[in-house]
């Protein structure tokens, strides 16, 4: 945990002073990303120290030869990941023939980094003293466009401070890049051509084995003291390498920049022989606006953003930042523009857990996707497991199930899985009903059924009958059991019984027999189109509904509460509180079989299945397996805060509560878990907008209504969020003192607030209490 | 299975007909060693088709860099792997200018293998016509010396059968060798100098990281007609690779052959740089008996063997050729002259299962060294572990273990752990069990006590810490538990009450307890220097007491029987008879998930801890456990049939009994499994052994008495074996009609023959029955 580094302010993230050891965690920190691109913030001048080089483009992904210490049967071939592009960024700038490069300089004065998530920009500023001893001033700008969301732009200046100097600026593009994460340091990209015309330059390249093919660009100007220098630059043509040399002698105290404009264009979105074509017109478009206006744009789509998706929070600084670092992020990640793409847990950020899409998409980002997006944009999230719902039947297949059932996978950027632990891979079967869960959710908030009977219930019956499969019949417990999985608590693996794996499962069948009562009885054509297709008789159901009604919950009726799996209660019962500090955390400082045979859990597991299904258990029964279960919770996964923070909530504990919020929105900034520097965790942020929402705020569906439960924790003076609730949009904001409520479009609207009808009129403010 | 492929034979094993399909299947089952060494039975000529070439120094390792997909916590950092080392049998023959290489010759007729077990040497014959039409005779006889255990011999001879023809032989030795089993395609060895002089060539080399140094050696004389010809070869030099070129002009009929002697001095047995004067030495002693006479004295050295180790079956020519070659095999692979080496899985067959020693050694090979050898060999095999005990507190230690406790290691060269399954390394703990039983074994076996006061209390006491602390107390269960464990049967993992673990874990603290008391009462001195040591307290005791005592045993009051494991009883108990064949092996056609949750048994679990501990069950227990487990248990382990095998005779049921036998004995002869061109099983044939000796002949040792209950399977007209039992040699004969017994040594002997008294003369034959 790094409290102190990051400097609390309302709208950005600041750093001041130069420290190479924070060099790869600010790298992750102050990433930049526009949904359809993203980059680490790497240094645009040399940097010899340590360093993460990362630019990624949404859904260009390499199938990497998978690694195993022991291959066991079903595991894929491959693993796919995340793949660091060509670098289009980087500036190469000397002094007087000396390389600018922070590591190697004598001293760096004035560092300062600042990521404006308000206007979606990052900038630098230093004064740095190079070993030939120039002193230079350096201010760096830089974005990606939300508008242009293929072109980024940089501004970067320098003044020498203390003599004249010949400065070079020599603005490059690179495809001889390497992934950090790669299994067998393989080649992951294929220059084919480079060619230049004046000051632009194109590098086109094509992944290896998935043939996505890029046209990397770039086009720069330069400028002395304000004004632009129109004079023809060096070019330096490598097999992997453009760079284009600007020399200029600038007298001290003069400024010589340089704007660059530069991104990607992909064959996702053009014909691939045609990228070069369309690069040029992205350049033609961006240098015609130029670097201001670019910019101007850049403040209004981000204020467009943050119209609605912004939550406010007065008296808290810290808590402030960290609820828009976490909304900020998710924005740079995912726009929901395009149902190929989905949400990798560390978006743009990083490379770790190689593939794009986990469960984590369905149990946390949708909620908040849609309640601050359109409901498109949610519909787009659950299409694109629509979309591979083939390939989970073949996934499931792969296993042994058959007649349809599908296994979603654990990790994919296709469809297929590219995960390759067992434990995990065969065995974290919940998925599949947080899929399920997902549909179920959006329905419920969004009202639009219509989805189910056109595609989510083939999703649900597969998902279903993949359960059906799962389980067996149990004659020593005379119930359906469901052995050897792994819950969402990896702490533990190969269970028997995992009550939140039961517990979907069984309600998965249920779901998916009222959704085909459902759509049978009022969707005739989609029904008969559905049952042509996959043979679904009347016998098959009912032995779905054996399974689901016979299903086995182990529970302790000594403690009262359902057991996170068989034996939990075998276990040495020691909490966490009573865990030395130094043992943690554990998932650094114990081998594995420790972890697995102690009591700790990694995160929500039970309380996982009551924040999904909260209507269906009592405050008391809530409050009594969260007493239970949360002493031994050591919550090393970024998905665990924001459930206690939620349960802590409502169960009024609001210190705890409050506790739990810094932690999962402060995770990256405070560095909790010592791992920042691999890249943030993105889907985890969403989880931090559910613990203001659900959690402070109480927002919940009842009966097709919203409703609201609002409590404050007492270190705030007040908060206040948006809600798209079915297409009208609704502000609510708590202080200490009162609770408002405010209409924004549309009809009037009836909610419930602390259980109580509430009629609110629009634009009208409510005040209630 | 391939039952028809090697030719039935009491004493060689043969193979009849080229097929190039299986050449890595003879290269296994053809293998021949000396203890010190071994080697594939690869064509000496050049072969262009599908190989496996390996040829294995005792000792000689490689810590090859761990690949694994996750990284755990305490996984160590590297592999150790049997390592192939330089090639010295190679001899290239080419006639008239081409390569003799059976894969492209345009007929091979005639082609017979035999590896003569009697005598301990591999021939070769055959008639090839090579695309240049020339047609040849071919001989070949080759042996790894048991008395000058550091050389090999081969005699190659090669006849012109068309023409008369140049005759060219150009014996080799190769560094550049690689190993089939390499996790990062590394180079494992480093050649250091290469020289000749005459006849005699030698490559000087050392492996990289482990800096084994060795010279592999060779010289050669070469025969016209059966007379030598002096004539210096020509030499070709590469940077790993030197070969001495023979040629001559043969005439049509008559034959043209080569002696080739070679082999390696390692700096285990000489001062590493003096490896090729102990070359030089060794070849010296070779040459001057010359190949007839080496040749000779291996018949008389396997004589020597085969007198204490034979096992005669009369009337089943199979099962005979089964158990001497399992006989054969264990004598190749481990001597018992060096208390540095272990008994590898696949001996010098092959590379799998990478490092040199597992439990199989104690649970498995022991019993056959005590009582086929003298009993220093069986100490040496216990002194192994003796000696690495301080590496097994250390592997304890990375693990979270303390204070002295010991967890040896489940793969390793040197002491150290060298696998990297979790669910393995960190959770077959088993093992420790069964190295503790081995000093019981031996001490029950040959009476000798002192090696426990001198050593094995030590690891005694070591491994009782590693139980008390890794068992927990349940205040469920109100018992000590053992959570996450692998059993024997490693088709599940991470289980909890594992029978078998549970059940050795309290034996082994009862059992150090009861020695600690007796070294302690009898062997002052050596008890003052332990616990000097080891600083062992009463109230320690006590703890371990405390958790033997009340050790929980999961047990089935329905079926009455221990199960394997908690939850057990929740799987889907369809027999093995009752799964399609085509789902069988399992490991091979299910994905690994579906195994784990199956009831299906790779080898006995509970039946090994039957077997281990016999006389604590009844015979009617036995039957019940057998009858509940058997019928799940799909024998995919090679340490399964023997136990079956052995516990069916037992309980009468003799057919089944004979079936396991066969299975066990002929595992790799008619490669059940499917990959013997991996290498065979070595240790699994010491179970062989034991379902004769222990299974069909009964033989127990109940009070300090050899004890015979004989059995002999209906197929078999008689079967005799050998027992050196506490340096008296037992002769027993069992047939259809009759059963002798023969005290070949020593005073006369009291034995138990099915529970009754009788006294062996020396000498004397006895008729019982």
């Amino acid at each position: 945990m790094n409290q102190d580094y990051i400097i609390p302010n309302n709208w950005s993230i600041i750093e001041e002073g130069f420290d190479t050891s924070q060099v790869k965690s600010s790298e992750s920190l102050f990433s930049i990303g526009n949904g359809a691109m993203g980059q680490r913030a790497n240094f645009e001048e040399k940097y010899s120290g340590d360093t993460f080089q990362g630019s990624y483009i949404a859904g260009v992904y390499y199938p990497d030869k998978t690694r195993v210490g022991w291959w066991k049967n079903g595991y894929p071939e491959y693993f796919a990941k995340v793949l660091n592009a060509p670098n289009w960024i980087g500036i190469n700038v000397s002094i007087n023939g000396e390389p600018l490069d922070l590591n190697t300089c004598k001293t760096v004065e004035g560092f300062k980094r600042e990521l404006n998530m308000k206007e979606g920009w990052l900038s630098r500023h230093f004064i740095a003293t190079l070993p030939n001893n120039v002193q230079v001033e350096v201010s760096v700008k830089r974005f990606l466009s939300l508008d242009l969301d293929e072109v980024g732009a940089i501004h970067y200046q320098v003044k020498p401070l203390n003599t004249d100097a010949e400065i070079e600026f020599q603005p490059y593009l690179d495809s001889g890049i390497t992934n950090e994460d790669s299994n067998w340091d393989d080649q992951f990209w294929d220059t084919t051509n480079i060619s230049f015309e004046d000051d632009q330059a194109f590098i086109e390249s094509k992944t290896m084995k998935t043939d996505f093919h890029t046209c990397t660009f770039m086009e720069s100007i330069v400028f002395s003291s304000g004004d632009p220098i129109f004079s023809a630059p060096q070019v330096k043509k490598e097999s992997n390498y453009i760079a284009l040399s600007y020399v200029n002698q600038i007298k001290k105290g003069e400024t010589y920049s340089i704007q660059k404009f530069g991104g990607y264009t992909v064959d996702r979105n053009h014909d691939k022989t045609k990228l070069v074509d369309a690069a040029k017109e992205v350049l033609i478009t961006a240098i015609t606006k130029g670097f201001d206006q670019l910019l101007e744009d850049q403040k209004q789509a981000w204020a467009n953003i943050w119209e609605m998706a912004d939550i406010t929070i007065e008296g808290d600084t810290k808590a402030q930042q960290g609820i828009r670092f976490n909304i900020f992020q998710l924005n740079q990640t995912y726009l929901g523009k395009d149902s190929r793409l989905n949400i990798g847990p560390k978006g743009f950020t990083g490379e770790k857990y190689g593939g794009s899409t986990y469960w984590d998409t369905e149990a946390y980002c949708i909620p908040f996707y849609m309640a601050t997006k359109d409901q498109n944009v949610a519909r787009a999230l659950l299409e694109y497991r629509y979309n591979h719902l083939e390939k989970a039947i073949e996934n499931a297949e792969k296993l042994g199930f058959k007649n349809g059932a599908a296994l979603y996978p654990m990790v994919t950027m296709n469809g297929e899985e590219c995960h390759n632990e067992w434990e995990i891979t065969f065995e974290e079967i919940h998925r599949n009903g947080a899929i399920a869960f997902a549909i179920y959710n959006y329905h419920r908030y969004t009202g639009d059924y219509s989805y189910i009977p056109e595609k989510g219930l083939e999703v649900l019956i597969a998902i279903a009958r993949f359960w059906h499969q799962r389980a067996n019949f149990s004659t020593d417990k005379n119930k359906y059991v469901i052995l050897g999985v792994t819950g969402p608590n990896e702490y533990e693996n190969n269970i028997n019984n995992n009550w939140y794996t039961n517990y979907l499962a069984k309600w998965c069948i249920n779901y998916a027999i009222e959704n085909i009562n459902k759509v049978a009885a009022e969707y005739a054509t989609d029904y008969t189109k559905i049952m042509n297709k996959i043979k679904l008789s009347e016998a098959e159901i009912k032995e779905w509904k054996a399974v689901a009604d016979n299903m086995y919950f182990p529970y302790s009726e000594k403690h009262q509460v359902y057991l996170q799996q068989d034996g939990f209660l075998d276990k040495e019962l020691i909490t966490v509180a009573n865990l030395p500090k130094s043992e943690r955390p554990i998932n650094q400082k114990w081998s594995w079989d420790r972890i697995l045979r102690s009591p700790y859990i990694k995160q929500a597991d039970v309380l996982q299945g009551f924040y999904f299904f909260e209507d269906r258990f009592t405050e008391e029964e809530l409050e009594q397996h969260f007493d239970f279960y949360e002493p031994f919770t050591v919550h090393e996964s970024s998905l665990s805060p924001c459930v206690h923070s939620i349960q802590a909530a409502k169960l009024n504990r609001m210190d705890q509560a409050y506790t739990f919020y810094l932690r999962t929105s402060r995770l990256d900034l405070d560095d909790y878990n010592h791992e920042v520097h691999e890249g943030l965790h993105i889907t985890s942020m969403a989880g931090t907008w559910m613990s203001i929402v659900e959690g402070f705020g109480g927002m919940r569906i009842i009966d097709n209504k919203l409703s609201f439960t609002p409590k404050i924790p007492k270190q705030w003076e007040a908060y206040s969020f948006k809600i798209n609730f079915r297409n009208q949009i609704i502000k609510i904001n708590v202080s200490q003192q009162q609770l408002n409520f405010e209409l924004l479009t549309g009809n009037d609207l009836e909610i419930l607030v602390n259980n109580k009808p509430v009629v609110l009129k629009n634009k009208i403010l409510k005040s209630v209490s």
